[in-house]
C-alpha cells in the first residue's frame, strides 16, 4: 500500500517542482499502476486537470470493470469534481493521503459505498501546508475559491 | 438561450461528425461563450473529457467570481463527474439539452442550489438516441457501465 502512496507522493513532487499545485494521484489495478498523474493547473492552464483527474486521464479508456476492481491513491482528500469521477467509474477504494489541509467531498463517497483510507501522511501535509503558504492564490483558484 | 443551446448542439455534431460520443456544451459569461467542447472518448482516447469538462478546459484559468455568474449549456444531463465539476467551480446556472437518454446526477446539483433548466430539445435526443443504438459499447464505457 504504501509502495501506491509512494508513487502518488512522487508526482506531487514533480508538480512542485515545476512550480505546479503539490497533489499526485495513480490509479491501481491488482498491483499494477495503470495510470499515474499530477495536478496541472499551472503547467497546462488546465481547470480540469486535478491530479486525480490526470492519473484517470493517463490511465485511458477502461472497462467499466476495472475501474471497480481499483484503488485510486490521491495525496489529497478529492474534490467535488474529482469525488464525482470516482463516482462515475465506481472506483470503490480510495486511499488518502491526507484531509487536514483540505476536507473534499469525502462524505458523498462514503453515502455512495466507496471505501476510504485516511493515512495523515507527514509528507502530504508539509508539500500542502507550504503551498497553501507560498501560493494561496492558486490553491484557492483551484478551489473554486477565488 | 437557444443561440448558446445551438452552440452546444455544434459542437454535439462535431463530436457526431468525428465518430465520438454526441454531447456538447458551452460555458457562458455575460452572453459570450468563454468555453466550448464535446466529448473526446473516441478522439483523444479520454476517460475525463466529457462535453462539460472539454468546455471548461477551453476556458482555461478563470476566477471562482467568473465561474458564478457563468451558465454551463450542454446537450446531455450532466453526470455525477460533470456535476462536481459543476458543483466545485460554483457554477449557478445549468441549461441542459434533455435528460430522457440518460439522468444525470440533477438531484444532487438542485441540493447544492444550483437552477437547472431542462429544454427536452429534439436533436440533442435524436443525437442521443441514434448513438446509443449504434454504439451501445462505447456509450455505456463512457458512463461507466461497461
Amino acid at each position: 500500500m504504501n509502495e501506491f502512496m509512494d508513487a502518488a507522493i512522487a508526482e506531487a513532487r514533480l508538480g512542485r517542482e515545476a512550480g505546479g499545485v503539490p497533489i499526485g494521484s495513480v490509479l491501481v489495478h491488482n498491483g499494477v499502476i495503470l495510470g499515474r498523474g499530477h495536478n496541472q493547473r499551472v503547467q497546462k492552464g488546465s481547470a480540469v486537470l486535478h491530479a486525480e483527474m490526470a492519473a484517470l486521464e493517463n490511465a485511458g479508456r477502461l472497462p467499466a470493470r476495472t475501474y471497480r476492481e481499483s484503488t485510486l491513491y490521491t495525496t489529497l482528500s478529492p474534490c467535488p469534481m474529482c469525488s464525482g469521477a470516482i463516482e462515475l467509474y465506481g472506483i470503490g477504494h480510495v486511499v488518502i493521503g491526507e484531509h487536514q489541509t483540505f476536507m473534499g467531498a469525502e462524505k458523498a463517497l462514503e453515502m455512495k459505498g466507496v471505501v476510504l483510507d485516511v493515512l495523515d501522511n507527514d509528507e502530504c501535509i508539509q508539500l500542502m501546508t507550504e503551498f497553501i503558504r507560498e501560493r494561496p492564490d492558486i490553491w484557492n483558484e483551484d478551489i473554486g475559491e477565488e
